[in-house]
């Protein structure tokens, strides 16, 4: 196995051609050998083998640099740059993330996981390189998938300023995570169909250089072109043409559910890990589907992740013009959904917490000044949401609970979340944001309300007294569990509380609290800093309530382990009873 | 005069041409009456007089729909759509906001005022009109210089998508704010050049229709042109060549001085506003440029407002190859140096709070995760910043202290201001963001620190007792207005503290603080939700110290006054000192 030696890039520019495809099907096993067992990106890496040979055979990584966006296609540079080991043997699978990691290698430059990032990232090593008169290549990576994004967009308009070397390969597989939406695609078709040669180019329109290697997965065109672009004196698109899932004939068929895969048996790609449980994508997608066939004035919008709320082919199709993927798109996506609310529709807007960020200023301006009634659906916010430092799903209560006019709601349990999600379609008041709940699909009995318009009304779950615990969202059930030790333990029956509302206080309830009550307790899925707690420390400074809030220290936390995540914040039943027997001292 | 008999759009539909030309010429002297005498956007209006009467000759607003970019450029529709008294006298100015303001007129859709979201907002109404199935035409009007931003890009990427009636009227001035920055600048050229001719189209390489207009400023040939796509039948970008400042020879020659003005004498063109105080625009160039010139790693980058720190025309020549203005397109600036520091710049990115926001997800992704050390200087963050609604600058503690790694200073004078920036600059372990001054530029005389490596110490000014005064940036001087008057009033001496850090808790001085101190109080120019005070309120949570936070309540606040803003948040030296006496009974 040539692999096996194969412990810096430096090692393959001697071998040959007929070596270098060896090593590429070589390349091939390894990954399949991780991804069947552990899970991860899979057609990105398996279309982008070739070209990741060819560079790192044309180019002097790390002096020469290369920045590979959102890292869905880093594998194969990870396996060449000293890491193979975590692809090939099972014990070594947990030594590499899932994302390029300056932390693991000197050949990764920045840790990414958002996509539509590198061209900007490497414009600034490249910026750095011409001050100090250095000559290295800078080298940005990027997928059509990525193209779409703003940020992307920004930083293809700003590259020819540089008037320097700056290579970008656009990875062209004719696929985002699903099917590519937007009008850029026509013409990545155009150039393809054309080979390059149509002369109305999106790249030379954006004032850049541009080439075109028609088999992105053929070695010898790739490296042949790598060459002719290597120490170039101003900015370059190279447009490669290659093949998501390329050697896995399952994938090559079925791009969008091989973009990412779990763990699965090689000969059937049927996947190892199987749930009845019920969850809340497909719960969400059948009561979307159902509002939308009754009301054609509802519609559903992601931006390149339908799957996050359920919506397969399948039901993309079944909702017809009532459904719209706008791509990585995340700042139109809130814009347009704000527009949609305007002029009477109905929209429903859902991405992942991490992903929101990418549209703050949406939120602030177009959507919440206008104070138009669409529905925000945020997703995996949570701790129990994704774990890798670059998709946390902790930040969003800070981020959006303070902008002003929007009503941000924690439902508790299935039954308030669609409760919540239908007053929120149809009502027309307000921007309405609504994190789904991440701790399991957990039914409640009880009553649940319909209407949320009485804005920052609190829900007495269980009167009590001397302890109040406002246990936020996914948190609630936590908090039914500390009542019950509390009572237990200390024989007291606190008073338990669900907020509902991250974006307000009720002032009346927490200041009926002070009547017979000496501590409040605040439980929150997210971090402390800027969160709902510090609210209610605010509101209760002036007074003898004793308040402590739990929730996440702010950090960046990669690759965390929940249990001892929450624990290194004391947030156990354990402690919390411990710190409410000192608190009520 | 015609214009004075103008109520709505239908009164302008009788007019012929020749009368047309009048009202253009009507309208111009209305902008010159208001601007002159009271400021405001300048160049994009004098520009689109003619564009604007001939939307409003062609379709019929408010059934049609026009949307505009960022609104410089709404005052003429503003004057056709009802509200031409507050243009012709000056008792109405204040009848209206420089915005388009749906508050103010049903031909208003949205309050806009960050550039490049008409296309995405529009969108919307159009998707809406489609799920309704009516048919009033959608028109969203942009500016060539809001084109770099990416909610933009990513509008126009999408808008083919919607296969329906759609029009981009694309107002092409040739400028930006100041001068355009990046390739599709070069493309815009060529169109105009070949009078739309060129094969390589940005906005065909998008999949839209395009059609071009050679004299924006020639009500036949808009008119003629508008008619062609009324009521088309699939989306269209409409590039029109208008001249920036066309009918004010002054500004049609300096076209960067005249996008926005202040009060001025129309003879000679000289503002009537002059101040010899020295101000932090200037102050934060010059230092800069010194920098720089000491030091060629060093670069500042601003994304299309280069004089929000100064940089001049002339001083952006001295800089050279060390100024970068990337255009509008925050997120690329500060991904861009965030790669800059990672290959050893020294990069400074500086822009309003407002516009901040655009740009979250690479403050947390592309610089924060990566912890690389950028300067970021973040402008006007104060209630005594810009009033509009759409430009609050009291948001950024709330949106970036909660970031992990990022170190947020927020220097009390000038001293304190230059040494924070100094020491961020040669410092290579943090990003960095420091909130420039905005309450005049104080010196200070008291020694100033020049390493702030030790992150999170606050600085013991007057050391006391009983009370604590946390007095953040700004209003550190109001904290010493109430020391003062606390040591008169009350006669206790209070301990006054300059936090420094806006993204830490100094936990040693704050435990100290509990062994004579009773009352905290924390001051801050922000709101109060996910801010500073609350995570002292927060430290404090389960002790007896009582602690008052001092900040704004959050709110979209619109052209507020900010005496009364304070006074209605509680923020006055006898209104604290009042609370005080209360707190320590």
């Amino acid at each position: 196995m040539y692999l096996e030696k194969i412990n810096n890039p430096e090692d393959i520019k001697t071998m040959d051609n007929n070596q270098l495809k060896i090593l590429a099907s070589e390349i091939r096993d390894a990954l399949m050998n991780r991804l069947s067992k552990k899970g991860g990106h899979f057609g990105p890496n398996f279309g982008m083998v070739e070209a990741i040979i060819a560079l790192h055979y044309v180019f002097n990584s790390p002096i020469d640099k290369i920045v590979y966006d959102v890292s869905h296609q880093s594998y194969p540079h990870k396996i060449l740059t000293g890491r193979k080991d975590a692809y090939l043997y099972e014990e070594h699978f947990k030594d590499v993330s899932g994302y390029t990691n300056p932390e693991e290698s000197k050949h990764d430059f920045f840790n990414i996981g958002h996509t539509s990032t590198s061209i900007s990232l490497a414009s600034g090593l490249a910026k750095a390189r011409d001050l100090k008169k250095d000559k290295e290549n800078v080298i940005a990576v990027i997928g059509d998938g990525s193209l779409s994004g703003g940020e992307a967009l920004e930083g293809l308009d700003f590259a020819s300023e540089l008037e320097s070397n700056f290579i970008i390969i656009v990875n062209d597989n004719d696929m985002s995570i699903a099917e590519n939406h937007g009008g850029l695609y026509k013409n990545l078709k155009e150039l393809r169909d054309s080979k390059g040669k149509t002369s109305c180019n999106l790249f030379k329109a954006m004032n850049l250089d541009y080439i075109y290697v028609e088999d992105g997965n053929n070695l010898e065109e790739l490296i042949k072109t790598f060459k002719s672009v290597k120490d170039i004196d101003h900015p370059i698109v190279v447009h490669i043409n290659t093949q998501k899932g390329k050697g896995y004939k399952i994938a090559e068929e079925n791009k969008e559910n091989w973009h990412w895969c779990m763990p699965f048996d090689i000969k059937t790609g049927k996947t190892k890990i199987t749930s009845d449980f019920e969850d809340y994508g497909t719960l969400t997608a059948n009561y979307l589907l159902e509002k939308m066939k009754n009301d054609e004035k509802v519609v559903t919008v992601v931006a390149g992740v339908p799957t996050n709320i359920g919506f397969t082919k399948e039901k993309r199709e079944i909702a017809g013009k009532q459904f719209v993927d706008v791509g990585i798109a995340e700042e139109h996506a809130v814009a347009f959904v704000s527009g949609i609310a305007k002029n009477g529709g109905k929209p429903i807007f859902a991405t992942h917490s991490s992903f929101m960020q990418r549209t703050y200023d949406q939120l602030s301006q177009d959507l919440c000044i206008n104070k138009n009634p669409a529905t925000i659906l945020v997703n995996t916010a949570s701790i129990y949401g994704m774990n890798d430092v670059t998709h946390l799903g902790i930040y969003d209560i800070a981020m959006m609970s303070n902008i002003p006019n929007l009503v941000y709601l924690a439902p508790t349990s299935k039954e308030e979340y669609f409760s919540m999600l239908d007053w929120s379609i149809e009502q027309n008041t307000y921007p309405v944001a609504i994190r789904i709940p991440c701790n399991g699909v957990i039914s409640y009995k009880k009553t649940i309300d319909k209407d949320y318009s009485n804005l920052n009304k609190y829900k007495v779950e269980e009167k009590g007294s001397k302890i109040a615990i406002l246990a936020l969202g996914d948190f609630f059930q936590l908090g039914e569990e500390i009542s019950s030790a509390i009572k237990k333990e200390i024989g007291i029956t606190p008073t338990l509380i669900n907020p509902r509302y991250i974006t307000g206080i009720d002032k009346e309830l927490l200041e009926n609290l002070k009547k017979n009550h000496s501590v409040v307790i605040t439980l929150e899925d997210g971090i402390l800093e800027g969160g709902f707690g510090e609210k209610i420390a605010r509101f209760y400074g002036i007074t003898n309530m004793k308040v402590k809030n739990y929730g996440i220290k702010k950090g960046f936390y990669d690759r965390f382990i929940v249990e001892e995540l929450l624990k290194e914040n004391g947030i156990s039943v354990e402690q919390i009873l411990k710190d409410v027997k000192e608190m009520i001292k």
